[in-house]
């Protein structure tokens, strides 16, 4: 029976996410030394884990740390997870980092540590336009990596937040890259643009969709890099996640931007949340 | 008096690293949120204390993270720690996290999070030279702050080991910039060459007290970049950082490098090694 507010998780261990602590020489306390996920749940069905797992292994192979349990196994773990929390829209996130080890920069010998954090989420008025601002983007060339080293988005985002915005837009030099916890898409004369998915973006299950979305409406999609100055007249601005699917843009650094195709902007955002409203209505 | 073999605070509780907990929710959990400095001690003096500690406030202003403390106040909170401590000889390590709040990018209202790692440290012999080899830098552009943000240093020290060598020597294209927990200088032609001190390198203390000894020697000092072949092909190969002062390179790649300047680079590290020694052997 549901009866958790909030659900932390760590090797095993489970409390309130404010009561739980772990060892100081984690290798996330030294170095940010980790990679993570997340989704969100509808009706205690968690949207896309598949998807979500795929990507968060993906990651941990990539930065070489080893994980000593299947995809499957991590399903299952997640699937109970989300069942002992009240709300039935939850926040999922999980992590693993690097073992516990005395701080030395090389890999330790010690198993990885897996972290799972779970709490209420309340689904965003896609309604609502939201406001951006643009940064010039200082980040490390591992960005299509979902690791633990977010400082530079940290500071992106409150740069964001003090300038009365929902996001902010890296760009390095023309080139729009993504947002500090988004990915960023326009649309051009019907055509759904959105950086191609190197090691400057990280690849957005919700990008993903958005893509797989496009093609089944008839819309052509651009994987081509585009530029600041397009991004400023474009029909639409969208920002999309897993836990926001698909805003669109009013303002960007102050100028007015997109509203020039509403009917392709809520066809493919009515898309996308049929999907999720489908996948997830019939609770578990 | 000392009883302890390693320290571990946070915020005021003290107890051996091993046995110390932080919240989950600290920042440093979820985004790597923090800056951080280290120092050793002779004698369970801190050597060159002031200068780290400035260091520290200057990287915690550059992210913005306020400090709710005087440089005075830690520096004596540091000088009765290492007191605790058996070992004479210590790695003193502090940082500094933006507080703990439910995991959001933009900054949280609780105040930062102070923690102390304190360790028994053996000073390495420095007649033994060392092995590098070159990595493409890849790391963001805020390397003169010294964060826990430090992935790519992980991957980089990892692969430096498993080449058999101490360290790796980053570069941009051929710049040269630093290596992943040291600075790397070179003599050539009576010359000692630095990369500048702008946001591709950390501002080691070290390094600053290698450039006053140069200077105070008659050495003359170039603080302009220099690149990797010219790295190769250096009279001596120098890597300095606090806990292990300046070691010299006898391999980079695979190939033999500097050898070149020996009584130069002994005067250098004499001059240095003196420094610290006379700092720390009149004991507190």
């Amino acid at each position: 029976m549901p009866s958790m507010k909030t659900l932390g998780y760590y090797n095993g261990e489970i409390a309130a996410i404010d009561e739980l602590r772990i060892p100081m020489n984690d290798r996330v306390c030294w170095f940010g030394d980790g990679v993570y996920d997340a989704t969100i749940t509808g009706n205690h069905v968690i949207f896309a884990l598949d998807e979500h797992i795929d990507r968060f292994f993906n990651s941990a192979a990539l930065v070489e740390i080893p994980l000593a349990f299947t995809k499957l196994w991590l399903a299952e773990l997640l699937h109970d997870l989300v069942q002992k929390l009240d709300s039935p829209t939850q926040f999922v996130y999980w992590q693993v980092t690097r073992g516990t080890t005395e701080r030395a920069h090389t890999f330790p010998e010690t198993p990885a540590n897996l972290w799972v954090m779970l709490r209420p989420l309340v689904l965003p008025d896609l309604t609502n336009k939201v406001k951006l601002i643009t940064v010039e983007d200082i980040r490390f060339l591992l960005c299509n990596v979902k690791t633990l080293n977010l400082l530079p988005n940290v500071l992106a985002s409150e740069q964001a937040k003090r300038a009365g915005c929902y996001e902010a837009v890296f760009h390095r030099g023309e080139r729009v890259t993504e947002c500090s916890h988004s990915n960023v898409h326009i649309l051009k004369n019907g055509v759904f643009r959105t950086a191609p998915a190197d090691n400057l973006i990280l690849p957005g299950i919700t990008r993903a969709h958005l893509i797989a979305h496009c093609l089944k409406l008839g819309i052509t999609v651009s994987e081509a890099p585009f530029t600041v100055a397009e991004l400023m007249s474009a029909d639409e601005v969208i920002v999309s996640s897993s836990s926001t699917f698909c805003a669109s843009a009013s303002h960007i650094d102050g100028h007015e931007v997109g509203g020039k195709a509403p009917d392709l902007l809520t066809k493919l955002r009515e898309s996308l949340l049929n999907e999720f409203h489908e996948a997830t209505s019939a609770g578990v």
